[in-house]
């Protein structure tokens, strides 16, 4: 199995345990939990969805982006380099 | 069906769509999609969870805290107050 | 003295701080300082507004907000309630 | 005037219009302006140091990154990429 399956195979079990911390919200919701709770449980699932976004990133900049960026085609850096900063905005706004 | 019961299913149905949009990202990664690709995914869904958060918060203002501030436990009214704070600085960090 | 006065005080010392970092940032820029650094100031600058934030939010839910919640006007009560959601939405996007 | 001494003034003057924006909310403060105004300025000033973050990582990301990604040091690649990460998680917690 190549490195990046693997990868992927750990990228896709943090991703259905943050799918099942959906449904016990759904659940909480369901059972009328305190708002609080509920809302402290969605903060955790975008602080384990960021974790993997970044592990995403990080292989991306290992990958996609150190390949365009030793390549000669100029616009194909800026590409990649514009998709980066996008990516850190989307995040500041 | 009371009014709050309506909110709640509404809620639900919005977790749901939340939860096939991450079981959407696992097949993403399982089919090697472009790394930016999946990390604005998972973007929309932390937007979309943010969403039911705020609509969370707006029914808690509405309902516990309303019901605290009113009331005279002075404790009691700290507590909810220091809640929300927390929630907001969750946030902001 | 009033108590608002000298909280007042606190919260004008910390952005005459907040201040003084900003000006700090301009000369890092103008001595070419690494790019990195530079960053991670602006991030603590933004660390050090959200802690001016919550605690301006912080005795804002102990004033007006307590006192809207208390009153008779609904209208009232709505307009508060809403602002506060306004200002953690701004924060969630 | 080299380009990259153009952009630095630009930069500085955009940071000595935050630094102005931080003055103008201590003079709210002490006005006792209200506070969910007072909130939604320094919010502006957040937005407006996420422009000037970007607008240095954007820099960083065409110069250091790029030299060092091409470069054939592997331990100062690795050092650039994790340091361009560590950004984007400061931002995403």
């Amino acid at each position: 199995m190549a490195e990046t399956d693997v990868d992927n195979q750990k990228l896709i079990r943090r991703l259905k345990s943050i799918e099942g911390h959906v449904r016990g919200i759904q659940k909480m919701v369901a059972e009328d939990a305190y708002c609080i709770d509920i809302v402290n449980q969605i903060q955790a699932v975008q602080a384990a969805l960021n974790k993997v976004s970044t592990a995403i990133l990080d292989h991306h900049l290992h990958t996609c982006v150190t390949t365009a960026i030793r390549g000669e085609d100029a616009t194909e850096r800026e590409r990649v380099i514009s998709e980066v900063l996008n990516v850190f905005n989307a995040k500041s706004k």
